[in-house]
């Protein structure tokens, strides 16, 4: 904070859950959320509701009071419902002697947010702006000790429900090319809940969802899979899974499959996809930029004959629909997509304790495409990878 | 929008998970988010990631275009990764003719959202800020079809988890006062494998988690159970789900009851709140103030000898750590806590369409609490109790 000249850190919000910012100073999930004071160089004060000190004792911040203990409710009184919660950030950053520059963080909603920066600034805080990356984008992206045992514990839990799921397809018997499950013709919905009953037995959630996607539709790298749609043999099926443990951490797999054997147009996409993932995962570590790793994946998707992103940056072509039309990869944490980035826009080196995804993909409308992603930690010499899972790309 | 001197609003984000707002106006989840724009009695305009683009086109807004089409690799050129966003704000709201009040909306990090505000002000953007109840709030408070429709999925489902799970609980072997799961002493951990696989067959997630509290814990209303504790015979147990559906809207739901046959002190406060209950369900209706509904909840608990927070708000006590100790019930729907809240701070008027939890709760500390609740839809006439699961105290 001395550094960038912040005296004073204040990250709020009504709830830890989607705020990680939040989560991550507090340590802990808060349904009601709170606010957290950082004066540079003191020890840190969070102020909760009064059903979540609890809670809140057992995260990070040592020093844990209620909006009551703070007299949140005279406030009330006397400046009304709107203008309370500014007085009380008034008081405290001037119990804690903070006059100069303030950083308020936590996701909150703009509109209020706007109050909130107005009414302060009125008041006579100093509220300053971070360009990205932020303090806490920045502290985030480095992975500590204890958060890189969530992750791991993620990792193997994902790695274990892809390996179950896939376990199960392969067991389930076929009639004239389609899948049959309970006596019926499987579909996405039906292998959906196959995926959410594993996910349920490893105690993660999946808020944003699972991908399941076969043929034409696994050309379209965010088409989740159409619930109706049959799971047939030798189709293209895309199973991106990006679960959520209990304290907050995320994880993000993808495996591409068919089911039986695959023609030979889906086994090239499979090797390139295969060789880019390699190779990346090879020279990654502490030092590497993200371009870099972004620029040796285009190379070997394009030996294969494809295009890639680069053509875009390289003012070749304004956007491309076929080919690795995606970056590389992005770290994962606290929330599923983060700092740092594998892409042609990040030129700075990456770091020991980064966790990112490392996942190419080659796309063909109308046919399908293929996309294969692990999580992996950056250290000093390498990269750990994260994902247990086998990759298998034909399922007999 | 006009009535309130708004000539643009622009709802923004990286992703619509946890930012109920821009979900709303968008009417899917969109992973990579996007920038809303309505100018007053115009048509809206979405602009989305083109990974994004296809999902966002089966949602509400007609006019869907990606970054790409509105030029944002050029200004990232001229203007850096930085201040190519608010540029593209400028563009777009120039391109629309909006000169006037504006107002940014959508949960987002507040220290790149003072950036952003500053910036665009300094571009000479008249943003402004509203004061709670925000346009969207009003919006999203009173339910359309299609969202009761959601609303009330999610809730048969939800009720039919929490039948299905008391049924497996009456089902399970007791031995010396303990119940047994696998051949082992249940804990709240196994039970809530019981819950989470239950949600995850109904297509629910719960990314809040459950609360399963035994004993003294479930006099904390946010204890959501310790893992390790054991399930017996005659203790409390605080059973408080709140799933949430792929749609993005949720439901609340809580039972109490105890394994076997209850003491006496455990059957007055079950009585007491279940009065509290449902004397609220049977007023509950259109033009009502949330007050009203909050005062004749803490009559009915007051009447069985138990403090409320009326203390506090009469100024009697600074606060009550036993007794009814929180607020009648809150809204629900694309989050789990919103407008209209039915406590002492809120003397307007219930409306049509409003759906609100009624979960009144009474806490004795060291010994344990009891709160039943429902979620409903508030009508013209009564409301509609949109919960469907039995309210058994004793299961034998």
């Amino acid at each position: 904070m001395e550094r960038r000249g912040i005296q004073g850190l204040v990250v709020l919000g009504d709830t830890t859950l989607g705020n990680p910012d939040l989560t991550y100073v507090v340590g802990r999930n808060l349904a009601r959320g709170g606010i957290y004071f950082k004066r540079a160089a003191c020890k840190p004060l969070l102020i909760t509701s009064i059903l979540d000190v609890l809670t809140a004792r057992g995260g990070r911040v040592e020093n844990v009071r209620t909006f009551t203990d703070l007299g949140f409710e005279k406030l009330l009184v006397e400046h009304g419902q709107t203008e309370a919660y500014p007085r009380l950030i008034l008081e405290v950053l001037t119990q804690l002697g903070v006059a100069g520059k303030v950083i308020l963080a936590g996701r909150n909603d703009l509109a209020w947010g706007t109050y909130l920066l107005d009414k302060l600034r009125s008041l006579g805080v100093r509220i300053s702006c971070e360009s990205s990356p932020t303090i806490l984008e920045v502290a985030r992206a480095t992975k500590s000790v204890s958060e890189l045992h969530d992750i791991r514990g993620v990792g193997s839990k994902t790695s274990k429900v892809v390996s179950k799921v896939l376990d199960e397809l392969k067991a389930l018997k076929r009639r004239r090319g389609h899948l049959m499950l309970g006596g019926r013709v499987a579909t996405i919905k039906s292998v959906k809940r196959l995926i959410s009953t594993q996910l349920a037995i490893e105690g993660l959630t999946a808020p944003e969802g699972t991908i399941f996607a076969i043929g034409p539709s696994s050309a379209d790298p965010h088409n989740s899979g159409i619930p109706g749609a049959e799971i047939r043999e030798r189709k293209l099926i895309v199973f991106d899974i990006f679960p959520q443990c209990e304290s907050g951490y995320w994880f993000d797999l993808t495996r591409t499959f068919v089911i039986g054997r695959a023609d030979k147009r889906a086994k090239v996409l499979f090797d390139a996809v295969q060789d880019a993932q390699d190779s990346a995962i090879a020279i990654l570590k502490n030092g590497l930029s993200g371009q870099s790793a972004m620029a040796l994946a285009c190379d070997v998707i394009e030996k294969y004959g494809f295009r890639t992103v680069r053509d875009v940056y390289a003012g070749k072509a304004r956007e491309i629909s076929s080919g690795f039309i995606h970056s590389l990869g992005h770290g994962v944490g606290l929330t599923i997509g983060e700092r740092p980035y594998l892409s042609f826009q990040n030129q700075d080196p990456l770091k020991t304790g980064n966790v990112v995804t490392v996942e190419p993909g080659v796309y063909l409308p109308k046919f399908g495409g293929v996309r294969i992603e692990d999580t992996v930690h950056i250290t000093g010499r390498a990269c750990e990878n994260l994902s247990k899972a086998r990759k298998e790309f034909e399922l007999n």
